[in-house]
């Protein structure tokens, strides 16, 4: 309410955040997208009141901007939002990681909402998207109180639920909840669709676990590589854990030991 | 046609192939199952047309047996099955392990249908359980053909595509297919529930990739424990497998090796 407001990325995310906060009462909501396509269907959908003819024209007069662009270009967008914006707005985005927003002083506040993301574009946009969903807030040692207080309260408003979180600590609560899992998809992918057994093809012999367990691989290249090599450190820890779990229960079965394995499962 | 069956084991998955076998014209399903009620649950859904009241009363007439007990108890109720069924009798099994099987004599044929068993129990039995998909069979050395080709008929009855491969080569392919996702989900609930980072609980704040990575983990731990021990050695390759492709992508990730990354991902 009497906030004034720009999404710079009218995708899904964007569009959804837009929506939503029109939903909340905030006064105003400017968009911008690099796509004009993408922007002309945020507008349509009613995402914003006004579809701005530049990153600058969108974010001139805001009190919050919300960076909402592919992961690839967060960093870069972010530092020119931050330059292109009045000096009272605060800046903040919804990426998955945050390696990139180390250090950008205390009018950035970093943002990620966790949430379903299988659907791409503003078409699939929802003001619901985020109803109950962990909003991660990441504000760094420089992070003004009264802005990370105004990100707060505009994400509750949204329908979610905010959770302060140290951004190393994301780093590493992301690589194991989110980059890990797509990770092993694809190392099972590649490992299952090797090659043949005896003519047999495994990956067509799959049951049902194996297709629930790569349903995520494949998906999206250019995103995913940048988001791995944007958290490599803790993604590599993950997966030097994971091995080192594998090596326990290979230890277990070599052992055919029945209780390990029980207790393992259960 | 002209054929009496029997079905030892009357679950969800006995009991499918005792509908899909009445519905297919076979003259007599005799089934047996040492609990009452499942055996009840089962004349109910007429899955049989006979409830046994022992497991030699069930398979005494049989030309076909298919004995669908748990993994645990396969190898015990095959050899009984061998030894109270007449010399005529052929028997199959539809478990997903056959290491307990070899060397059983020429009477026997492994069977395996791939096919999602996410219920449990006769309620949930269907006659289209088996259409469509693929049914390994597993005929050793010393296995007669003319039973061979009576299991290859049955399954082919049943609506599933009989796929006949090397016991061993079963071996590696469900390990690969079945057992390694199994085993991996399980090691990644327990490394993402291992802790708290900085007081958030990762499972909590998992997305749908963990989520769906992880749904089969924990079932039936004792179900589960008997595959793996069955398979374990094939199960130990896969594994160790895994964890030399997970070190590939861990050198890729430290190279920041963007271009093996992206054709990893494809």
């Amino acid at each position: 309410p009497g906030m004034r407001l720009a999404v710079v990325g009218t995708g899904l995310m964007g569009a959804s955040v837009g929506l939503a906060a029109r939903r909340a009462g905030v006064e105003h909501v400017a968009g911008f997208d690099a796509d004009p396509e993408t922007l002309a269907v945020a507008a349509e959908r009613e995402a914003v009141d006004d579809a701005a003819g530049s990153m600058e024209a969108a974010v001139g007069g805001a009190d919050l901007v919300v960076v909402a662009v592919p992961v690839t270009q967060l960093a870069s967008q972010v530092r020119a939002v931050l330059e292109a914006a009045p000096d009272g707005a605060t800046v903040t985005d919804v990426g998955s990681t945050k390696q990139w927003s180390l250090g950008l002083g205390d009018r950035f506040v970093g943002g990620h909402p966790v949430c379903g993301r299988e659907a791409h574009g503003p078409a699939h946009a929802s003001a619901d998207l985020f109803e109950g969903a962990t909003w991660f807030l990441t504000p760094g040692a420089g992070t003004d109180a009264d802005r990370y207080r105004l990100v707060h309260w505009f994400v509750v408003s949204l329908g979610a639920v905010p959770a302060a979180i140290d951004p190393q600590a994301h780093h590493r609560l992301v690589a194991l909840t989110s980059h890990l899992p797509h990770a092993l998809a694809n190392v099972l992918v590649n490992q299952a669709g090797a090659g043949r057994i005896e003519g047999h093809d495994p990956l067509a012999a799959a049951g049902g676990s194996l297709r629930d367990m790569t349903r995520v691989a494949g998906a999206n290249p250019r995103i995913w590589v940048d988001i791995f090599l944007d958290n490599a450190g803790p993604l590599a820890e993950a997966l030097a854990e994971h091995r080192r779990r594998i090596e326990q229960l290979e230890r277990a079965l070599a052992a055919r030991d029945a209780g390990t394995l029980a207790r393992w499962i259960a």
